[in-house]
C-alpha cells in the first residue's frame, strides 16, 4: 500500500527518460545520495509468499496495544494544549530525564541537559554529521557497518574508510593503524563511528576487555567517538558490556541511543548525548532542519517509561527475539552447506552469514527470491563494493516457523550455487571474509 | 519548564569559558549556525505578566481536544502496528491522497505521487536546501523574509539577497533586476524563496495581478521558486488568490505545506509537492535525515481530515484569529504614536510595524519587556543587518482584550523613545522602510 521510495516498478512513468530540467542545479551532496540496497529490497520481500529475512523491524505487535491507546487518549485530554503545540528544539525536559534514566541502566551517567531529543536517532546521526563533516572529511567505520550511517555520511560527501573487526567486534590495533594511515595520508579521520554492541549487520559485540582501549586509540588520535547503540538493552544471553561512553570521559563520546527497539519506531523518538559545546551546535542543527519534534509522541514515550511496566514489556520483547534467534541459528545448523559460517549474536537482531568461497550473495539473490526468500546482500554495509561474500539475516520479524523455513529454503539456494560453482567454477567475488577472518582492508 | 535551546541564563555553566576540545573539528556549515532572535525571545516573553506578540504559535486550545484524544485512541487500537511502526520515506500514501485534496482547495491540482511527507514543513524547506545548494549559492528572498528559512540557508552556507516588497508583496521588476545583478556578478540565484500570502512577518500578499508575472520573471531566469504557503487557507477577508503554483508549469515550482496553522504544529506534519526529479532527491535526503516521519502522526492527520468536520473548525479558527486581529488594528490606531505605520494583513498572524523616524525596535526592546509588552525586532528577518525600525507583531495566540493591553502597553514605550529621541536626537538606524516604502536593497 505504501510505495516505497527508490522502488519503481519498470512501467513506471518515472522510468521512462524523462529531461529533468533542474539537472544543473543541485548540490554537489545531492549527487552523492543513494538509494540504499535494503530500501530497494523491500517491494520484493513484503510479497507475502516471501519470508523475509531482510528487513530490520521490530516486532511491534508484541506491545499491549490497548494500553498504549488508552494512555495516549488521556494524554491528549490532559496534556493536549502541550503535546499538540510547538515544543523546543532540544526536546521535553521531563523526557531527557527519564532518557538519562534509560541510559543509567546500562552504566552511563549522564545530564538531562547534555540530551537533544531528535526524530529517531538517525536524525542525530544526521545532525552530527551536519555538524562535523566538511566534504572530504573522512568517517572510520567497522566493516561492515549501518547501511543508512554510510548513505548519510555520503551525503555530507565525507569518505568512509573501513576497519576490520573479528568475532570481538573492531581490532584496536587495525583502529590504530587507520588513523596512522589517514593522518600520513593528509586525511585525518575525524569521527570514529561505531555500532559496539550487537552490531547491525555483523550481530557481533566489541568485547569489554577492547573497550578501554578502543577509547584510548581514539583519545591518542583525537577522533571523536560515535557511537550507536539502539539495541543494547535487547541481550539475550551473556554478560552485559557498558557502552563506551559508560567509561569514557564527558567529552570524548557523542552518545546515540533509540526508542524504536525498546518501545516502537513509529513514534520516532531517539536521542544523542553529547558534550556541552557539541549539544549547543546539535540543538542549532535541530531547529534549522526541523523547528521541533513533536511534543505528543516524546510525551506518549515519557509517559510510557513512567507509567508502565516497561521492564516487563523488555523482558517480553528479549524472550521472543531469543526464541527467533535460536529458531535462526538451529535452522542455519540444520540447513546451511558446509563451508558456510555465521555469526552467534548474543542480543539484536542480526546473523551475518559468510558463503562457502567462490559464491556472491548478490548474485544469488534474484534465486533466492524466487525461492522465495529474502535477505539482504553484503555489499550495502560496506563502502567500497566489498561484502559480495555476505549477507544479513535479521531475526526481528517473521516468527520462529517462518524463520525455519525462511533458512531451509536459503539453505537450497546456496546448495544450487555450490552446485552451480563446481560445474562452471568460481562465480563469486572474493573479497574480505569479514567478522570470522582477516577483513577488507581500507580502500 | 522546557528550556528553550540558545537562551542562557547569565550564571549558566554554559556561560563560564570552557575549554571546547572539539573547537577546531566543526564543519565550516557549524560556525554558520545561528541561533534565532525570536528564540531567544522566549524565555522573556513566556512570563506570565508579559503580554508576548512575539510567538506565532497557533491557538491550538481551539481544537476539540476530546474529539482528537479518541480518534487517536481509536486509531492505535486498530492500525497500531501500521502507525508504530517504520513507514516509507516518503510518506503515508492515504496521506498524501489527503493532502493533494487541501491543496485542490486553493486552486492546485496535483499527484499524490510528487508529494513527500516531511517534519512540519520547515523539514521541507531544509531538506529543498540540502537537495540544491552548495557553499556560496544565492538564495533570494522578500525582504524582510521568514526568520528560520535565513538560519536553514546559513546552515548550507549559502547568501541570502533580499529583494523589496511593498503593500502588494515582492515587486516584480524588482525580481528582475535583482536576478540580472545577481548573474551579472557571476552567482545566479537557484532559488527563489518566497511566502507569498499572508507573508511572515510583513503580513503582506502578493497581488493576484503579479504572480503571472513574477513566475514569467523566474522562469526566464532559469530560477526555481520555492514557494511556502503555511497560512493560505487563514483568509479573514478579501478575495483568495491562487498560490504561484496553481498556474505555474510542474516543474517550475517546489510547493510547501503545513498542517501546523490548521490543524496542529505539535504533530509536525507539513509536506512538499515537487517536479518528480526533485523529488526522488527529497525522498531519498529524507531518508538520510530521519529513515521516515512518524506514520502515527501521518495517520492522526490523514483520519483527522477524512472523519472530522475540519472546514468546520477551520471557519472557527478563522474566526477567532479574525477577531484577534481586528483587536489589534484596532488598538494599533488608537494608541500608536503618528509617525508609525503597519501592514494590514487579510490573513495570517502577523502585523509588520515601522517605527517613526530614527526608531530603533531592537534597543526598544529591553524598555518593552520591562514594560511587560514583547515583539519581534524586524532585524531577525534579514540577513544583513537590516530591519531596525521594524516589528513583527503576532495577534495568533493571546486573546483580543490581552492584545488590546499588550499594543496599548507599547503605545507608551513608542511615545517614550520618541520623547527620548526629541531630547537627546536620533538614537535608531535609520534604513530602508519596509513594505510601506522603497525597502532595503540588495546587500
Ligand atoms: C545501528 C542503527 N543505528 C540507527 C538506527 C536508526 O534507528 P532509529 O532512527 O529508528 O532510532 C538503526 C535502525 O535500524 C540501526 O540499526
Ligand atoms: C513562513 C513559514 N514557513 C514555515 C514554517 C514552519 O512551519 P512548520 O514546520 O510547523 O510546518 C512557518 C512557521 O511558523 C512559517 O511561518
Amino acid at each position: 500500500m505504501v510505495r516505497e521510495p527508490g522502488v519503481q516498478s519498470d512501467d513506471s512513468p518515472e522510468k521512462r527518460p524523462t529531461l529533468d530540467p533542474w539537472h544543473g542545479h543541485y548540490a554537489a551532496r545531492a549527487a552523492d545520495m543513494i538509494a540504499s540496497e535494503v530500501r530497494a529490497l523491500f517491494a520484493v520481500a513484503s510479497r507475502p509468499e516471501v519470508v523475509s529475512l531482510a528487513g530490520g523491524m521490530p516486532n511491534v505487535s508484541a506491545l499491549p496495544l490497548e494500553v498504549v491507546s488508552a494512555m495516549m487518549a488521556d494524554l491528549v485530554t490532559r496534556q493536549g494544549a502541550v503535546a499538540l503545540q510547538y515544543g523546543s528544539a532540544q526536546g521535553v525536559e521531563s523526557l531527557r530525564e527519564s532518557v538519562c534514566e534509560v541510559m543509567a541502566l546500562e552504566g552511563i551517567a549522564a545530564r538531562p541537559d547534555d540530551v537533544v531529543v531528535t526524530c529517531g536517532s538517525q536524525q542525530a546521526l544526521d545532525l552530527v554529521a551536519k555538524v562535523f563533516l566538511d566534504p572530504g572529511d573522512t568517517v572510520v567505520t567497522e566493516a561492515p557497518t549501518y547501511v543508512t550511517a554510510i548513505s548519510t555520511f555520503a551525503a555530507y560527501q565525507a569518505r568512509v574508510a573501513h576497519v576490520p573487526m573479528d568475532g570481538d567486534g573492531v581490532v584496536p590495533e587495525a583502529l590504530a593503524d587507520a588513523f596512522d594511515r589517514l593522518r600520513a595520508e593528509g586525511r585525518p579521520a575525524k569521527l570514529f563511528y561505531t555500532v559496539p554492541t550487537f552490531q547491525n549487520p555483523a550481530g557481533v559485540t566489541l568485547a569489554a576487555g577492547r573497550r578501554r582501549r578502543v577509547l584510548e586509540v581514539c583519545r591518542r588520535a583525537g577522533v571523536l567517538v560515535l557511537e550507536d547503540n539502539p539495541y543494547g538493552l535487547l541481550r539475550y544471553d551473556g554478560e552485559p558490556v557498558r557502552p563506551l561512553r559508560a567509561d569514557a570521559g564527558r567529552d570524548e563520546v557523542v552518545y546515540l541511543g533509540s526508542f524504536s527497539k525498546t518501545f516502537a519506531p513509529g513514534l520516532r523518538v531517539g536521542w544523542a548525548l553529547a558534550p556541552s559545546a557539541v549539544r549547543d551546535r546539535l540543538v542549532l542543527a535541530a531547529e534549522s532542519a526541523v523547528l521541533s519534534q513533536s511534543p505528543l509522541t516524546q510525551l506518549v514515550v515519557d509517559r510510557y517509561l513512567r507509567t508502565q511496566p516497561w521492564g516487563d514489556q523488555l523482558k517480553v520483547f528479549r524472550e521472543m527475539y531469543r526464541e527467533r534467534r535460536d529458531a535462526m541459528l538451529r535452522a542455519l545448523t540444520e540447513h546451511m552447506p558446509p563451508g558456510t559460517t555465521w555469526t552467534v549474536p548474543e542480543g539484536g537482531f542480526f546473523v551475518w552469514a559468510t558463503l562457502p568461497d567462490g559464491l556472491d550473495a548478490k548474485a544469488m539473490l534474484p534465486r533466492a527470491t524466487s525461492a522465495r526468500v529474502a535477505y539482504v546482500p553484503g555489499t550495502g554495509f560496506f563502502a567500497n563494493g566489498d561484502g559480495r561474500a555476505h549477507l544479513r539475516l535479521s531475526f526481528c520479524y517473521p516468527p520462529p516457523d517462518r524463520i525455519a523455513e525462511g533458512v531451509r529454503r536459503l539453505g537450497d539456494v546456496v546448495a544450487q550455487e555450490i552446485a552451480l560453482r563446481d560445474t562452471f567454477g568460481v562465480t563469486g567475488a572474493r573479497d574480505g571474509r569479514g567478522p570470522q577472518s582477516p577483513g577488507p582492508e581500507l580502500p
